[in-house]
Order: structure tokens, then sequence, then C-alpha cells
């Protein structure tokens, strides 16, 4: 039985931002750090980045200096490093709807939790699999983020919208954010007119710098490549002050190299692209660090969602944010399990954990993931969002 | 269908030990621990600790500079840690009944993974319930703990064993150990007796000091309070050079304070007391502090087990364990889940992870564990010692 969601808004979980841990952990020693930034160095000067079909970007580049190579882009990383600093603010405030919904994010906060992202369908609490989700899940997902008291924000994206056409899908799913919940949620990156639009439906920005009313996720196409949709979504966020999270999402093995290290250094520097791109557009943008990678299967060909060594990956990421003065982004509650068991709560767990004590500042997927990210789940939501409420405590 | 175990020794399950993480999570500043410390001595020269019956650790104590009024032994704390500094091996050799399977263990090694201790009853591979164990479940127990190359150790009462007569009970045990594996294994703490004979089946003891044969569990009884029996075993195992792990093992609002500093207060104080016996009876012998703590339930009158908390205890247990430059116990894979389900997964895998993280020198129950201690699970067992394969990379 689908029960039809009434939009009347929520009363809205919240409980106060918890302290992270103190110090976060650690995992690197410092010289492994500057190693995976002089590797880094060296593939963007020699190796470069593709920029794909977006002049301004090109030109914003070249305005630091690189040399342009067809669409790669040769740069100095010392030269973007003393560019971003002191631009990118260490803490911002995203906004919601209510002044007691705002939340710090970053170096002097607590971590803020967000639900899954991207998953084409869901699983109900009742444990029917809706396939091709609709708004109905999407607007339950918006519900139960605004209930979650750990949860800061309803995201963006905890399923999609199969049914509700193209051109007004973004303002459809916006709007049940506005409608339902008071908390700060996401921007899409649909298209940069999307963009646009959500940024549009918000009315007046907030105060610029260092806050934002809506945060883009904007990752790059390993390896070494950004693709034109969200170069013209960061310059469309950017520009107009709004917040992004500049990631790189490896697979390594298949998109990135198999180790660890080498992993980092791509990744590292994919991202310095992007924060460079973000603070071109609009200095002083709220801007985010996300550097994660899962080894590949060689076998059958898909990312292993949950290994461990994922867990090295964003921890050690979070040392080179932390390396900038720039926010981090982790991943938590991330399993290739395929229904919430013993497999789902280690994996999932283990990811979150490592997120909190390796000093994220925000959390993707922090509850509700499933099946490799195939999966909303409601069931697994709740009970990670109820989690969420101690993980502080570790 | 039971199947009946043949007593074939296995071919031992080995992996080369993994490095510790670098460096350990300090989670407490140093002010804190320091402001423990200083608690726990308050503690020890005012309240005093309870020594029941067991002349020869009063005398061993009134040696220490101890005042005893009745039962109760008032000490200088700063006396017991001038006493034990470089008498308690940083890291010590546990010996195997080969070259290949001694372990080592403290500051200087990896962490070693022991299985569950103590559970009445087991839930076998096909799901089935063995209320009241026998020795053909601990004979699978010990060849299950053989066979995973993670855990070093095949430990001690995985399960009770309860057909066998308690005369005879730890010799047919120990027997198992010996002709199921070659790896290390646990001594026995029913009785003084007991203790004595299954050091004496082992034949010659290994070369004093900084090695053993057999690790002893030896607990203090919250609040403050150390009985006649496990006072004689300590005394059994560390005059003959063997070694113990000292643990208070403290339920927050029934046995310890409700707060966590406090109880941490407390257990550094039950536990400095036991590290003063075994360097009193047998200077040199490996000791190993333990301190946990888990919530207790004013609702349902039980431990809650896998709660975030008790890994917050546990951790910041191991840095005042580091202070004292004592290898430290950890407790992994506890939870209070009913089944191997996602509750499982998460506290036993968080507790493991905590455990790991904070920089365990030897890891109990990490294998096995379910139903708050009461179940062990061949299931979660087999589940966790494959998991453990992986766990130092996070």
């Amino acid at each position: 039985m689908r029960k039809t969601t009434k939009a009347v808004k929520g009363a809205g979980g919240r409980m106060a931002q918890a302290e992270k841990p103190t110090p976060p952990y650690n995992l690197a020693p410092a010289a492994t750090l500057s190693r995976i930034e002089s590797l880094a160095d060296t593939i963007l000067h020699e190796v470069g980045v593709a920029i794909e079909h977006h002049p301004p970007s090109l030109e914003a580049l070249r305005n630091l200096g690189a040399t342009i190579k067809g669409a790669r882009v040769h740069i100095s990383g010392a030269r973007i490093r003393e560019f971003i600093r002191d631009k990118i603010p260490q803490t911002f405030t995203w906004h919601g709807r209510t002044p007691d919904t705002h939340l710090n994010v970053g170096i002097n906060a607590p971590p803020v939790f967000a639900p899954v992202y991207g998953p084409p369908k869901v699983k109900r609490l009742n444990g029917e699999i809706i396939e091709r989700a609709t708004i109905a899940e999407y607007e339950e997902f918006i519900r139960l983020s605004d209930a979650a008291p750990a949860l800061g924000t309803t995201g963006f994206l905890t399923c999609f919208v199969h049914e509700i056409p193209e051109p007004v899908r973004h303002i459809k799913m916006a709007e049940a954010h506005l409608n339902l919940s008071d908390k700060p949620f996401m921007g899409t990156v649909f298209s940069p007119t999307a963009t646009h639009e959500v940024i549009d439906l918000l009315g007046r920005p907030p105060p610029h710098p260092a806050t934002c009313n809506l945060l883009h996720l904007i990752n790059s196409t390993p390896p070494l490549r950004y693709k034109q949709n969200p170069l013209e979504c960061l310059h469309a966020a950017a520009s107009r002050g709004e917040g992004c999270i500049i990631t790189s999402y490896m697979m390594m093995g298949a998109t990135s190299p198999l180790s660890i290290m080498e992993t980092l250094a791509q990744g590292y520097a994919e991202i310095l692209i992007g924060l460079a791109l973000t603070q071109s557009f609009g200095a002083g943008s709220p801007a985010v660090f996300g550097l994660y990678a899962m080894p590949f299967s060689m076998q059958y060909m898909v990312p292993i969602f949950g290994n461990p060594l994922a867990n090295q990956v964003q921890m050690i990421g979070m040392q080179l944010a932390r390396r900038l003065n720039v926010p981090a982004r982790g991943d938590g509650g991330v399993t290739s399990a395929k229904t919430d068991d013993a497999q789902a709560g280690y994996e999932g767990g283990h990811a979150t954990l490592s997120a909190v004590m390796g000093g994220a500042d925000i959390v993707m997927h922090s509850a509700g993931w499933l099946e490799s990210g195939r999966c909303a789940d409601m069931q697994k939501f709740t009970r990670e969002s109820a989690f969420l409420e101690n993980i502080t405590l570790i």
C-alpha cells in the first residue's frame, strides 16, 4: 500500500550541533601529505586536467597562469593554493528558512549530517521496493530528514523523481523541500538553468561572503577531467555566491590508480582545479573539499562500496583539506550490502565513524544509503539517523 | 544435526601481524588524563579498595606503603606508578606451541585479536541454539579460531562447557586447545588450583621476564573491590611468571558513577591495585591494562552493550594505559543485538574500530560475541574474523 504524503510542514527535529572529536584522527604523517601534494603538483603541471566545453573556466584558469593545450589545462598547484588561501571561508553559514535551522559548516563547527544522495529506487518502511521512485517517496524522505534531530539538512535528490518531466522536476523537488521543512537543503546540478532557477526560487541571497542558501554537489569526472555540465553548474552557483562541494569520486583501478597514495594525488589535483574555479567565479563563496575513492573490482566490474580502503582514503583526504584550511566532506553510511543487514551495519557504521573521527565538516550519505547507492532505504535511514544522535560520542 | 568434532590439529590460519594505526587516536587531552589520574589518587587515598580474604595481597600492598583499615586498602597512586614503572614489560611475547605462532603483545606490536570469552550458550552456523554449550561446541570454536588468519589466539572459555564436571573441566578445555591448535591460548581463572594445573599442563615456563604461555583474565569487582578468587588466581599466575589482563568492567550507574570521567577514575584506581599485585608477586611478569564500562539501563536493569559511550571509555582508558607504558586491552565486537543483524554490525563494528584506532594491544571479544555476551555465535564469529583481516586498514 502506497500512502500519499500530505504537504504539511513538519515540526522539524533539531538537536544542538555536537562538538567535533578533538583532535581529528590524523592517519597520515605530515611527510606523506607533502608527498601527495607534490605528486599532485607534478600531475597538474605535466599531465594537466581536461576542461570540456567551458570557456569561462579556461579563461579563469588562464588568469591563474595556466597553459592551455587543446582542452587540457596545465597549471601550478602552488599558485592555486596561494590563490584560494584566505578566500574560501574556513567556516560558513548554510541558511535554512528560519534562524534556528541555520547550520555552521566548517573547521570551527561540528559535523553536519546529510541524507543519501542519488539513488533511482526506494525501499519503503514496509519493505516494498519502488523501482522508479516518485515525488511521493521524495517527499517522504524530506519529512524523515526534517524529523530527524541529527540531520541538519534535508539534502537533495535523496531519491530520483521519475514521473515529473525534466523541465520542472528540480522546481517541484525544491518546492517540496521548502513546503515540508525549514532546514537548509542542497542545490541542483541537473543543468545550469536548473541551478539558476532553484537559486531564484529561494529569493534574496544570504549576505556574502561565508554564507549560502544552497550547497551544490560538483563532481569532477576522473581521471583528470571536468565535464561541461558540472562546470556550468559550478559557474552558476559560485557566481551568485552559493556554495559548492567539489568532489573527486574515484574508483581505484578504473578511474584512478590502484594504489591509495596515487589516487589521493589525482583526487587532490582535480579538487584544486574546482576550488580555484569557485573562487574565480565568486571570491569568498563557500566551497568544500571532497575526496573519496573505493576499490574497483576487476572481477565483477563494479566499485566495492564499504571497503575499508575507502575510509583510509577519506581520512587522508580530510587531512589534505585541513592543510588548505578548507571545509572537508566525508562519506558516511556507504555499503554494498543489498539489505540492511550486519554487512550494512558495519560497513556503513565504519564509513560514518571514519568520517566523523577523520574530522569531516559535512557528511554526505549519512542515512539511507543501500545497495552501492542504487537504493534509498527508509528503514536504514531511520536506523542511521537515530544512531547519528550519538555518533559524535564515538 | 550436531556434528562431532574430531580432535585433529588444524593447519592454523595465520597472517602477518599488521601494523597499528599511527598515531593512536587520542580522544582526551592530556589535562583530562591528569585530572582522571588525580581523581583516582584521591579515591585510592581516601576511599580505598577492598581486598577480600587474601593476606598475600594485603601484605604486598602494605609493603608499598598502604594503610589497611579492615579489608580496605588505602594507598598512594603515585607510589604504585613508581613501583610498576619499568617492571611491567611494554611489549611481551605470548608463546604458542611453535615459534611461528608466538605473538608480540604491547606498545611496540600490532594488535592481537582474541575471540569472545564467557557465553553460556552457542548459536551454530546452521542457526541451531545450544542453550547449555558442551565440549563439542567448545572444540568447534577452537578450530574456527585456529583457522582464522586474523585471530592470533584461540582464547579461552569461548563458550562454557557444561557437561564436564568442575574438577577436570579446565584440564579438558586446555587439552582441547593443545590438541586442536598451535596458537597461544589463555589461562583459566576458575580457581587458583585450576590456574596452577593449566600452567603445569604447559610444562616449562617460557624465559622470564617479558614472555608468557598464558594470559589470565583477572577482573576487579567494581566498585573498588577485589574478591578472593581473582586475587588467588592473579597470585598463582604472576608468581609463576605468567601474564594477567587486569580489567575493571564497570556498569555506569550501577557499579560505577553515571559519568564517564568519574567512571574512568574509579576503573583506573582499581586497575592500579591489580597491576601492583602482578609485579609484587612476579616482577617483570606480563600485565595488561583493561578499562571498560557501559551504561546501565535503570529501566531494564541490564548493561547496554554496544552503546557508543563504552567506546569513549575504552579509548580514554587506552590513553591512561599508554601513560603508564603498560599494554592496553580493548573490547571489540560487543553488542546487545539478539541476532547478527544491522545493529550487531554497527555496534560490534564500532567497538572493534574504536579498540583498534584507540591503540589496543589486545582486543578481547573481537569475534563471536552476541546478545550482550550471553551467546557465542559461530556465524558472527566467521563474519567478524574474516572482517578483521582488513580492520587495521580502518
